[in-house]
């Protein structure tokens, strides 16, 4: 995982939405590759912020008070125990970063919590 | 700083090479772009990675046994404690992500050193 990171051949390993893999570290925190279509669950991570950046797509981070809506080029950070739920309409390709060992379902669990992987 | 960022227009707002801005935090951690264009300093910095993300452009990134060239979507993390040099021959586009306090010259100083500042 020293090498350097071509997103595009990454995003290209992914084969379906909401499975995210990750790609390379910084200091505690893991660099995740995610194809986002449809919508997520509800869920909060208590201990760690939640990075969003948008490479292709739109990707719409419904919020319990707003929604913040993303195009290529944009980001937004998620602070720690803020309740949200992406969701996207179109295939949707997005750089997140959050500390190693965070669940992607966060808090809530359920059918679409992954386990972790490197690609 | 808790709305969304447009990297364009951040971007848009850097008026010479080497004067890095930051748009955002996670965690410990500054979201900062900079624009690049010859070359920076040797420097290290001792307690945190550093990570690079190349909008558009080209990025150099001189190692002591290796030099890694980035693309545009393209990112390699720094590890802490490796002595590194950026350059890049035409004027390019790079978020960084490193620990908030960090000096952009890290051990090195000198003219090439820069006040955090946010945009």
């Amino acid at each position: 995982m020293n090498d350097k990171v071509n997103l595009a051949e990454k995003f290209a390993l992914l084969d379906e939405p909401y499975n995210p893999a990750t790609v390379g570290y910084v200091n505690d925190a893991k660099i995740v590759v995610a194809l986002i279509e449809g919508e997520f669950v509800w869920h909060t991570h208590d201990d760690t912020d939640d990075f969003f950046l948008v490479m292709d797509g739109e990707l719409t981070i419904q919020l319990r008070d707003d929604d913040v809506v993303l195009g290529a080029g944009e980001l937004f950070v998620v602070p720690r125990g803020v309740e949200h739920c992406p969701k996207a309409d179109v295939p949707t390709r997005v750089v997140l970063i959050e500390k190693a060992g965070t669940p992607n379902t966060g808090d809530t669990g359920g059918e679409m919590t992954r386990a972790e992987r490197e690609i």
